[in-house]
């Protein structure tokens, strides 16, 4: 890997991992630069009437699902799930799926069951697409039409650059939907241009915040709507990286039972957007902080958070662009806290970039 | 709540908890006595159209929910989905709802974004259906339908027998909607009166095997297809009764990053069914002892996993019925593992019965 752009500082724990957040604007500015890709399948999608959107994939790629099913929820006034591969895969039940636009997500293109799901969804009807970093990858040779992430290679095995493009696909394809690509576009340009600035500024203070939590076990990761994207990635960085036993929640679902579960040693991160969800983020703070967790707040309304004992914000951002934004406190934390637990974040114990794991 | 059958035992921490663990077998012969309700929804949805199947709950509801995506994929074949209640409730998107049915799963009928969810899911063209265990509750009354869950009162903050008669309200639902509700209630039955001697059997060991887990922080819990719901649900169990950060993950997700956090003092729980997600189910476990993870085998393929340490297994039975037993040992290890931390299953601290967060 000596001829690859990062090899300089490859020597230090966790570099490419931090080189690869750094290169999100430009990966995401990359993306903006041809839409002809997302006009097409947007216009296949209403030329074949394939208007319900099922998702797949796993791990990041599933996150980034979580963010679609607001992305074309809030834009064209879509319906998107996060299918279950396992009901095509495993049970291969026979499930009508005209009408249907099936969006694959792995970013290698080969995680095995993602790409026999979109084989088998195919074959009952659907109009597939790969969202892939590999354009020439298995899963792209199999779906009907390809939309490439063009994140450039990323050789960390934490995902990052192609979490964030895997959002602004799904966003683009969803506004493209919408007819509202030239907003969309606009504003997540802006975003993209914002974006340098605060990794700077997070990192310049972010080793002092990971630090008090060196030993911490377990935590939450807390958002709702839009937010919860954010909040499956930040915790799986949070497992990933730094072996913490991070699980994500919605707000309300942290009300539904996990509450009962926290005390001093058990820490919640939340993530709140300026938005409707704001009130359920603050109000599910509130419970953990009577519970005595430490909280970290981050997110667009991170400032709105009462008596957060961190506190992460973002730049201000509407309810779909935020998640670009509040996604980089987490990764940096998560390689900061790596390297304070003595871990490299560029290789976590047991992984390996593709994963090939029925 | 003096006055109540489970009264006598209720000095002993768990008693409740324990009781209706095992109601359970009654509660659900009760709900297989008067199918009614369930002939009558499925032909309401046939009649209307209704064939996506939208469902909104949270928590142990949410779980159940899990279970319906694979109830009415292999049944009925149709598309079934846990529905995102923000989108709705919060972001207040117009989706066209027509030709959906909504499921809304509140065991109390009182969770406030479930019955606001109902509430606007119906102006925008669903059919609206209420299960709940109270037919008299608010999401009772503005639901188009109600299918009572029959569980009898649930006082134990944690559910167990209202959890088990959602996955058999789902189960018969979708049954009625395949015309195959002879065949599923038979089996239901079947499982039904399996279910005591299982219970009976569980417990007179399931203490010396929660006692090696008295101190453990944090946990996977792994199941795939059909058992993701038992996961879910067993996670939550841990979480609520004993403060353990218990997290559930399929088979395949396990692979795709939280596999690194693994050690010897990180244990895994594994769901294994015998059927098609088996080899999945097995490949995740070989990876979590390779990283040394100690592994409680459950599920009716309890005995396939390869160097368990522990084997909980429950009775064959095919993969939609599997749940319905599967999900008892996990009931009554959190129940001793409580109990062996002093801690009262009953009454979790920060939880009462009835959660109205937002």
């Amino acid at each position: 890997m000596s001829a690859e752009p990062a090899a300089a500082d490859a020597a230090l724990p966790g570099a490419r991992f931090r080189e690869e957040i750094l290169e999100q604007p430009d990966a995401l500015l990359r993306l903006l630069d041809d839409q002809a890709q997302f006009a097409y399948v947007a216009a296949e999608m209403h030329e074949r009437g394939a208007t319900t959107i099922r998702m797949a994939g796993h791990g990041s790629s599933d996150n980034a699902a979580s963010y679609g099913v607001y992305a074309f929820g809030i834009l064209p006034g879509l319906t998107a799930l996060r299918d279950s591969i396992s009901l095509t895969v495993y049970y291969d039940t026979e499930l009508d799926m005209s009408g249907c636009t099936v969006l694959a997500l792995s970013q290698s293109g080969r995680t095995p069951d993602v790409v026999e799901y979109a084989r088998r969804a195919k074959s009952r009807g659907a109009f597939t697409v790969a969202i892939t970093n590999d354009p020439a990858s298995e899963l792209a040779g199999v779906a009907d039409a390809v939309l490439e992430l063009r994140a450039g290679p990323e050789l960390a095995v934490a995902a990052t650059k192609t979490y964030s493009n895997q959002l602004a696909a799904l966003g683009l394809l969803a506004a493209h939907a919408a007819g509202e690509s030239e907003s969309f576009a606009a504003e997540l340009r802006s975003v993209s241009t914002t974006m340098p600035q605060l990794i700077l500024s997070v990192e310049s203070r972010i080793a002092n915040v990971a630090l008090p939590f060196a030993y911490a076990g377990r935590m939450f990761v807390v958002g709702r709507g839009a937010e919860f994207a954010t909040a499956r990635e930040i915790a799986l960085k949070l497992l990933e990286t730094c072996r913490i036993a991070a699980e994500p929640l919605t707000a309300t679902d942290l009300a539904h039972g996990p509450v009962a579960a926290i005390d001093s040693l058990f820490p919640v991160w939340a993530i709140a957007s300026d938005d409707a969800t704001l009130g359920a983020v603050i109000e599910a703070v509130e419970r953990a902080r009577e519970a005595g967790a430490t909280v970290v707040a981050s997110g667009s309304a991170a400032e709105a958070i009462p008596g957060a004992d961190y506190v992460l914000a973002s730049p201000p951002a509407s309810t779909l662009l935020a998640p670009f934004l509040s996604i980089v406190p987490g990764q940096l934390f998560a390689g900061a806290l790596a390297r304070a637990r003595g871990l490299d974040p560029d290789a976590p114990r047991g992984l390996s970039k593709v994963t090939l794991a029925r």
